[in-house]
């Protein structure tokens, strides 16, 4: 219920094209995070093969991955939604828009803590790929394919290979 | 069946894999577009609900989301597909051809008219990006993974950042 | 039987978050090399239709698409997998990683072999591009995103736009 109002103030605030409050229930970004928290239930309680499980229907009826293991804080917006993948380490804050084909991921050099945290009121552009343990502050702008390897400070708008 | 005879006619120019009459019904290109038709039927009368339903629909099918709003020439040929987004306002000319991941999005800055116009003959590569209100000329070619901002005149090539 | 044993070691080496023997089923990565077989079997009996067919319900249901015709090593682990687009004249030797939204794809100049050649124990960053037939040799990484057009030799590190 909380999700469905916190989704509803999302999506008006972030497309243009929202008409409906039943609208909310066509976003595959709504049903991502509904199958999250179906998942990350399971995660707490260290059922990891039904956390898992959920992870991956989630992920084919939304193409939309969220590792379980992942933090999201409130009303995050995935518009489009197509090939996200949020790594089970990232920590997202509130208020955060994110387009299809973002990836909050790892470099592969890390082990534990590998992939990034992001502030309030981020928004980051379709393709984009943020890699590794690293901090992207609030306010922030992500451009559309970018690749971010290395922090960026509050209200920075990164673009192209930030490294 | 214009529609299949205007497939056909694209598949058998643009894919080196093609054999087959039938093969048309296998192409996620092919019913992106048939849902495409279903989902503007019901936007150009305002039933805005099951516009937005038959385009959920025809993206969970084929991981091609076209909005009911954008216009669409003769002879699109969209290849592989996913994720490819085609966004309200955009407008396609004329036999062009879209790979996956292929955006036609908007920045984020404009409400109204925000998603570019193609001309005819384009091809755009896979993962590129195009974003805002601009126009792409005829027999342009844009590059894998390119972002393109600003207006790319005919004939022209266009790769990597281009602002 | 072997694919399954094959699977298992793969996952256990490349995916951190990696728990249980039953897992295996649930990796998109697995359902879309047990689809490519089955293709496979159809495309060398030149049952061209069947092929297609099971091509295209493999990459419905992982969102992976791999032609039958491309040549694949074992151990192959494909990570994520939304939107990967592997063609039909590519070569992949053994103990590959390739993470989502990457294309083995074509550049369009060439007909006939037409696809990349990727060596041993190559590691491919989600929404890389690697297009014409060229030869990316052993132990090399290619980044996220990353756009390669010409030979990559062996043990190197690839990034950005490569020609």
């Amino acid at each position: 219920m909380q999700l469905y109002k916190d989704f509803l103030e999302a999506a008006r605030k972030n497309d243009p094209c929202f008409k409906n409050k039943m609208d909310v229930f066509l976003y595959p970004g709504f049903w991502a995070l509904f199958y999250y928290k179906i998942s990350r239930w399971f995660y707490l309680k260290k059922c990891y093969f039904w956390s898992h499980f959920w992870m991956e229907i989630g992920k084919r009826l939304t193409s939309i991955e969220i590792h379980p293991g992942a933090i999201i804080g409130k009303r995050l917006f995935i518009d489009h939604g197509f090939g996200v993948v949020i790594g089970q380490t990232a920590v997202i804050g509130d208020d955060v828009v994110i387009y299809h084909g973002v990836t909050l991921g790892a470099t592969g050099k890390e082990w534990g803590k590998r992939h990034p945290n992001i502030g309030d009121r981020v928004m980051i552009g379709a393709g984009a790929k943020i890699l590794g343990n690293i901090n992207i502050g609030s306010d922030v702008k992500i451009g559309a394919n970018a690749i971010i390897l290395k922090d960026v400070p509050d209200k920075m708008t990164a673009v192209g290979i930030y490294k």
